[in-house]
């Protein structure tokens, strides 16, 4: 079992209209809707690979509703979310269908009560020895969760012995870092805001510096770059991929954990999480990742890079 | 009791946003929810003139359920919404805090089935005999519903004895207009829709000789303009009200019923659906009434006309 952690979960909703015109009125053609916030994105790949995942995390109002009534039908996604007073959020992407290109409109999300997120932590203590594999603590923080929120499930979670991947960004991150997870997966301007460094190789080495045992950072497109004690790589896609980057990152952050429970060396890990997130930018539907694509392009990540000396 | 019929009910989220620009990432600063679409709005503004009000059309799904919540909590309405299988629709208006202005994204709303259609009249009919005092018609038809339905309506109300006002357009209004509902309230394009005579007053009298009994076209900002067979008004604001529009029309069908069935005088109807329509054009949340404003401009909109010859 793996755990996956989203502190604001969402219901994300998409809109196809024919071309989005700001002070206009559009008819809306198509409405997709599923649950979202990283964690349940990580989640939802980690089931589609075999895995067994329990979700948890806030929910509340009608749109909590809904989300906990679609992750009921997701087989292999276990529903551990809290329940809040607050409102869970709605995302909504307007896609034109001229240009295929995205407006993104986010809500704010509850407000955590300190009560609640006092739950949550002992929820999540409660969690733990069952989610006895791994650990992932995804995305942002709703307001009132306090900015060391993830540093103190961090060591929560090593005091328990469980291994914990940290994919969050900003203060929040430089916090949770210092508590010293396994892995972390910045992009390469969160890596650049959490080190000063806008040169990947050098940043990764300096966020392992800050106390983070394992770096991948996603240099989109072109790959991942990963340090870790037991080694330096960088993984390919074979070719540029083009499509639609969302939910790349979670599906990266699916196959490291995946990888990391199947007790697969770096290279494999980092194979897996790079045709994972190709797979993922070139499936027609946003977030989702196409398993054929994924198959045929495992085998052909290049990996390269130095193992450490023992 | 009046009853008002919403076909095509929504949830109306209003989303506010520094500015929208397509293709961007926007955080939504404020969210505001209300039930919607014409004929619960009605109802609202009927309810908040001390009216006893049932609210009928169709819920479904999720967002069915919220609208359903958020209705039993509005003194004097009367939830008896037929259920469906399909999801009731959203819409959501974007506000810009810059400019003011509105982007509006409306969903397409469920399809209707046959067998839920012959339900929705079945249960329509039953509602009749309780709603004695008037029925309102309010909006458009959600897909699956027949383009007369409207008319079937009419004739049921008309069957009952019942007062009947109609305020839709295109071919539901056309075909309605045939069944010889007691009122109709076009806007100044609807009419010419379907009169095919842009001249207001010549297209308020055609629209009569094609089967309304009373027709009272809204002018925006001027007023209304109404023939019956007890004369004809034209009711104008004190002065040039600037506002959001939004349920404009809606406060006027309110003021319009609530005067019929109060049995006032034409001039008296006309002075209510003005002043109501200015003070909502004038009300900082769209769609409500500033009840401030309704009462000063009440005995300050001008209504002049002559009175039939009996």
């Amino acid at each position: 079992m793996i755990l996956t952690v989203t502190l604001n979960t969402a219901l994300d909703i998409t809109y196809r209209v024919r071309s989005l015109r700001p002070h206009a009125s559009h008819r809306v053609s198509e409405v997709t809707e599923r649950p979202g916030g990283k964690g349940v994105n990580v989640a939802r790949v980690l089931a589609a690979l075999g895995h067994e995942v329990t979700v948890t995390g806030f929910t509340g109002g009608a749109t909590g509703r809904v989300v906990q009534e679609r992750l009921a039908s997701v087989p292999g996604v276990v529903d551990a979310l809290v329940p809040i007073t607050g409102a869970t959020r709605r995302t909504i992407a307007v896609v034109d269908d001229r240009s295929g290109d995205t407006t993104q409109l986010n809500e704010p999300g509850p407000t955590v009560t300190p009560t609640e997120w006092s739950a949550f932590q002992e929820a999540y203590e409660d969690l733990l020895p069952a989610a006895a594999a791994a650990v992932a603590l995804c995305g942002s923080l709703p307001p009132g969760v306090p900015v060391g929120a993830y540093a103190g499930l961090v060591r929560t979670a090593r005091s328990a012995g469980i291994p914990v991947l940290l994919d969050t960004s900003g203060e929040p991150l430089r916090r949770g870092v210092a508590a010293r997870p396994d892995i972390i997966k910045p992009n390469a301007d969160e890596l650049a805001e959490l080190t000063g460094s806008h040169e990947p190789l050098r940043a990764t080495q300096d966020a392992r510096r800050r106390g983070a045992r394992a770096v991948v950072t996603s240099l989109g497109a072109e790959g991942l770059l990963a340090a870790s004690p037991e080694g330096r790589w960088r993984a390919a896609p074979p070719t540029l991929v083009r499509g639609n980057p969302t939910g790349a990152g979670d599906s990266a952050v699916a196959g490291l954990l995946s990888g990391l429970v199947e007790h697969l060396p770096w290279p494999d890990r980092l194979a897996r999480a790079t045709a994972l997130s190709a797979a993922t930018v070139q499936a027609p539907v946003a977030g989702e990742f196409d398993r054929g694509v994924y198959e045929e392009w495992l085998g052909r990540v290049t990996v390269t890079g130095e193992v450490s000396a023992a």
